[in-house]
């Protein structure tokens, strides 16, 4: 099958980026996974059952979400058991969470009790939240004991695990306290306690409730390997790492680009065709009712244009226009309100912003209309009627772009969805009403 | 100037991810940077210049670039060339690239030789490609050394540097050979050479130029934690980590959401507003002669208009479901080629499967349109004209959103730039011009 992945390579990219020594057996899963795609259902079960389960389990977790949630679907309880029990507990819930209640039923049936609790546990968790992508493989260390006993214990759990990023430092009761990396333990001398190397630290975590993309910005803010999860009381529960955030950040940027225009938020050319078109279509028909709006008020016009048909030709520039302004500001403010955390009082002065740019780009873009227009048609009034709808209307679509996302958010919603969709409502009808209503007050 | 981040908290957020014992002496730089941000540059100046030398390094690294700049470019040569020895020659390249050319020269003058002629080799480097953002303090460990020595060696580094993610094993000549972690070495008998824990590697590293989201991909997909960057001749020159990817994908998020409608790709609601509207403007000029050809074809048919001014208010519904019908195509597209290498089968057998989705979508809302237009306007004529023009307009529009992106990519171009300028001058001409062909040729 390795030949295969190299049978297809583009060729701008083979030259410069290199494999070395890639045998089957060291083949990475994420590779695997690829491969694994690329078959019928039924090869994919073949294949996956002549393969340990240590592999098939490391392969399973890197595919892509649809294929994934079928193939776990065919595979018989005991096996599809045995895979999820070869994961890690984050990545066995999140496969199972996927799967159809009946199904995930009865490979539950078929865990061991350890594990099956374990998962279950994590399933409590909203999978949006730092509970839901939180891992829980890690190392806490007893903050009484010392810095050598520390070094001992993480040299002796080598075998079995990788090499923590970070150890966090619990009290008795499961509290966190701290946060060392392997540097601070070494750099300590043997007998110092955990607990005195704590002293002035600016430890930063998270409740497990915290949204999963605000965990993402703090990692990336800090540029953290890792962050500890806590309950309510403080205890220790896991860590996100940076590897989900690179996902988590991923995920967002799709969802925002995606569902800004009513496509399916995780939607990927992957999916099945079915599933994007059940996905779009309501917001198609939704639009469909919101250009009905727009075509009522241009429907309220149609004395006006009867009679000065250009009128006709001209509206869609006005339109155009300013939804093409809105849609400026509306991407840069959903990027930030993606990036950074949430500032009310920031965001009202970044649409204050963008009231100024649109103000100047309608004013410019407006000036040159209206020497292009009078060129054209020697109407000096249809000439002014027409910048002035367009800059007032652009000014509009910059308003409303950057406002819009941060009423969704206000309102609790995802700030992304629809909005272009509401934008272009707004610029449309309202850059109708105002270019055809001057129009008929002024040049009749 | 600590109370002041915490005077202003987000009531939400506040009671859920916790900071402790944050002393101003303990504050992440990331904090500083901000609180930096909201101040003028004069004060900015005078507060960066009572800090240590070390921590204002740390800060400005982690400004906003055109604060960043605008601070580097106020401060004295001495000083500024102080700041950018105390960081890492990539983040000192990466800021001074930034700036000036005139101010550049003078700060360089004042750089010690050996700083100054490390930076000056990574200027060198694409700042797009892997060269541009790789980190060159990194672990190099000669192959004939034994696993004993090497950790000997990383364990004497560990007061002056962070533990490394991963040794980078190279020969004689500088050559990479291979990767081991930590782990590895620790579990490795102690005389063990090198070279011989290297057998059966899948060792996976990019060459300097190599774009640096081809790096942020491949870091992505297998889950590292850095990737060495080699010359032509292998030689290993430094890594790429996982917090710079992250910062990448970020940007590359922006930039394709923001650069798809004509913003400019760097833009934050924190930019000049002076310098978004220089960036936005050229794309808003070009959409007005964009829509100057819709508006032309409109214009065409302005007598079979003014006959029948329903016309007028139906043909913006056409244009605007197909121009949203596309952007749904466009958005998964452009987030297929920013997450996944390119790949031109896979690629162009998306937009077949986007024509599928375009033709199902164009049929159903089609058909809804129908049904309401005939039950509004009892016009059969119209009704199936309109059904008609807005099912092929939404078809077009699917496979025009589709392709946009791949043949901007095929043309050497950023796959999403103005992408949806030009989808819209698609949708809008064709549309107007079935819609109002077919009423012209089919109602009178």
């Amino acid at each position: 099958m390795n030949a295969k992945k190299n049978s297809d390579p583009t060729p701008m990219d083979h030259a410069s980026v290199q494999w070395l020594a890639t045998s089957l057996d060291s083949q990475h899963p994420a590779d695997t996974a690829d491969e694994l795609e690329n078959l019928s259902l039924a090869e994919q079960l073949e294949y996956i059952q002549e393969m340990d389960v240590e592999d098939a389990s490391e392969s399973i977790t890197e595919m892509e979400r649809h294929d994934r949630n079928a193939l776990m679907s065919q595979l018989s309880p005991d096996f599809a058991a045995a895979i999820l029990e070869a994961m890690s507990p984050d990545d066995a819930a999140d496969i199972l969470e996927d799967l159809d209640v009946s199904i995930r039923a009865r490979i539950f049936k078929k865990l061991e009790r350890e594990d099956a609790e374990e998962i279950s546990d994590l399933l409590q968790f909203d999978p949006d939240s730092a509970g839901g992508v939180m891992n829980t493989e890690i190392l806490a260390l007893d903050h009484s004991m010392n810095a050598q006993q520390a070094i001992n214990l993480i040299r002796d759990r080598v075998e079995e695990t990788e090499i923590p990023y970070y150890a966090y430092i619990v009290d008795e009761f499961r509290h966190l306290r701290g946060v060392l990396s392997l540097r601070d333990l070494l750099l300590s001398p043997g007998r110092t306690l955990l607990k005195e190397l704590l002293h002035e630290q600016n430890l930063i975590y998270v409740s497990f409730d915290v949204d999963k993309e605000e965990v993402a910005r703090l990692i990336s803010r800090y540029n953290f390997l890792a962050l500890p999860v806590v309950d309510h009381e403080q205890r220790l529960l896991g860590m996100v790492t940076v590897d989900d955030v690179i996902d988590i950040i991923q995920e967002e940027a799709s969802e925002d680009m995606q569902s800004m225009v009513g496509a399916g938020r995780d939607e990927t050319v992957d999916s099945p065709w079915t599933y994007s078109l059940r996905m779009r279509l309501p917001w198609l028909v939704l639009n469909v009712l919101n250009s009905a709006v727009s075509a009522y008020v241009v429907h309220l016009f149609e004395g006006t244009i009867a009679q000065m048909a250009i009128l006709a030709a001209l509206m869609p520039i006005v339109a155009n226009q300013a939804g093409n302004t809105g849609q400026q500001a509306l991407a840069v403010m959903i990027r930030q309100l993606a990036m950074e955390r949430f500032n009310r009082k920031k965001s009202w002065v970044a649409v204050l912003r963008e009231a100024k740019i649109g103000t100047a780009n309608g004013l410019i873009v407006g000036a040159l209309v209206f020497l292009g227009l009078f060129t054209w048609t020697h109407n000096l009034g249809l000439a002014v009627v027409m910048a002035v709808a367009l800059g007032l209307d652009m000014l509009l679509g910059a308003v409303a772009g950057a406002s819009i996302p941060l009423i969704l958010k206000e309102l609790g919603r995802d700030p992304a969805q629809a909005s272009s969709i509401f934008l272009t409502t707004l610029t449309d009808s309202i850059g109708f009403f105002t270019f055809l209503g001057l129009a008929a007050v002024f040049l009749f």
